[in-house]
């Protein structure tokens, strides 16, 4: 029978929280800013109250979040399960990337703030107006006293930072900017930004410096496109994941309706990301090729050759974008 | 005799603006968000209390600002000065760049942020604890009324949002985020940070490509430098205002403790735009050159070819980075 879609209420999850002797504390797959942030702002609180805390997340941190205080006591295999586990940002059970084994009479407790959460927990508290799961944690951990520990304030300041692009998306509220106010004075924010969005490696300048050579526009330069071969990532001493810069970069270039990277993997598989500014649905596009995603940003793996793929996507596009016209 | 440097009281201020007939606002050269925003948010308050207002700057604004509501009212051409003169985000009379002849009994003031302000108004309204002239705006504004006309808020927003980089600067203090949050109800802040961050010119990116293309690193790869010719900004049909994101860009480059731009305004005369990571005093360099800015941000006009220019300026710059550590 499924749970019904109720909040508890905040004072019964901190009241579970602080009476915790053991918690473990777990991030979702491929974790971002906001739920390694909100984890870790609960660790340390937790554990200044005595609480035992493990916390897990089944993938690694990306590079520029590896100054999270804390960071480095995230386990990456599961470990045994205590009395009572709290799920971080993860809309379902699944993007734990694990289940947990709790002991009987264990408890679980789910703080979110996606729209398509399940409630999948014995306790559940999701607010999906926050920008970030941080703004809960931050009212939530408010309930225990004043936050004055600069490795809390860190990780919280970092999770609404980078779950709002750094206050420029629509999901940034006027909430979102007091508590940011509030844990201000406890935070470097210069170090914080620069490190987080202003450490480029020389590798993905190369990248982007190749891509701009490569960068070509189509569909009366609505769409802007940049193959990238093999030999441009071996060139430019960069990985293939390195690429989300430069499909950031061609997408905002005015005028620019659609932008797609092709990147060779491996000679004769190609990775297709496809950017949209709304008109067109890029999801769609992706799908004729068995990939996926939403409207804006979607993709999909494509074999065969550069050139070839690159004729077969863009003719795919452009059809989407007709006929996205005729409606 | 040098006026002392003393703050006037908000409310005196404030009495001053309100009981205008006529004002002229004036901002300062090479506009940016803060002096035309705050100049703009004065304007419209100004105005709905049934003054007449002229806005006054020497240059046009940048493409990424031309959203300001109002934008288009300010005038290029020095106009006639009524009896109240009111400089915004000026250190002092000549940012303005024209000199306003009062008429007998005339007054000006002067509200302002800069560490460098020297005071040369009748009235002066300094606070270098502001990350922005923006913050201080919002503050006298405020003891006029709330402030609910979205234009108004628009424009103080900006201010703000641009003098802190999007609240990441270290002069983000807890009350810019907090004014932010009072004004945010009446902003579009992802469609606000889309227009000035995220729209890039076609002209802007072909100058990035040339920009990366002439990219060397220097002194054990801890300067980054770029020379840019009168024939680069032409291919890439770009203008030298264009070249701040070019700066910014190779500023953050892994490794790299300062980084200087070379532009060739016109044969024979260099433009050298120079940023350090800190560690680098640029400004003792451009002083050297008869510039000066900040010690992170500083900038000098040289005479000579590009070459020979950009070899004398990285040589100053290595000097002072070798002296730096003697220390």
């Amino acid at each position: 029978m499924p749970k019904p879609h109720k909040n508890s209420a905040a004072k019964d999850i901190v009241r579970l929280l602080a009476g915790a002797a053991e918690a473990l504390i777990v991030s979702h797959t491929a974790p971002d800013g906001d739920t390694l942030g909100s984890a870790l702002a609960l660790a340390w609180t937790l554990e200044a109250r005595g609480t035992a805390v493990v916390c897990f997340a089944a993938d690694k941190a990306p590079a520029n979040l590896r100054f999270l205080p804390g960071l480095e006591r995230i386990v990456h295999t599961p470990p045994p399960t205590p009395p009572l586990v709290i799920f971080i940002d993860c809309a379902d059970a699944a993007r734990a990337g694990f289940r947990p084994e709790l002991p009987p009479g264990g408890t679980t407790i789910n703080i979110d703030h996606h729209v398509s959460n399940d409630f999948f927990a014995d306790w559940n508290y999701v607010d999906t107006k926050a920008a970030a799961t941080g703004e809960i944690m931050y009212g939530l951990l408010r309930r225990l006293g004043p936050i004055r520990d600069a490795r809390t304030a860190l990780c919280l300041y970092t999770a609404i930072v980078t779950d709002t692009g750094r206050f420029s998306f629509g999901n940034t509220t006027a909430r979102s900017l007091r508590i940011a106010a509030a844990l201000r004075p406890y935070v470097d924010v210069a170090e914080l930004n620069e490190t987080i969005y202003e450490r480029r490696s020389l590798a993905q300048v190369r990248l982007l410096e190749r891509a701009l050579a490569r960068l070509t526009f189509t569909a009366d330069d609505r769409v802007a496109f940049v193959p990238l071969s093999v030999e441009d990532y071996a060139a430019a001493g960069a990985e293939l994941n390195m690429s989300e810069s430069v499909i950031n970069y061609i997408r905002a270039i005015q005028g620019v309706e659609a932008a797609v990277l092709l990147k060779e993997a491996a000679p004769g598989l190609i990775r297709v990301s496809m950017r949209s500014n709304g008109a067109a649905d890029v999801n769609r596009v992706a799908g004729r090729f068995q990939g996926g995603g939403h409207r804006r940003a979607a993709g999909c793996v494509c074999r065969g050759e550069l050139g070839p793929v690159t004729e077969e996507v863009l003719r795919a596009l452009k059809e989407e974008m007709d006929s996205g016209r005729d409606n």
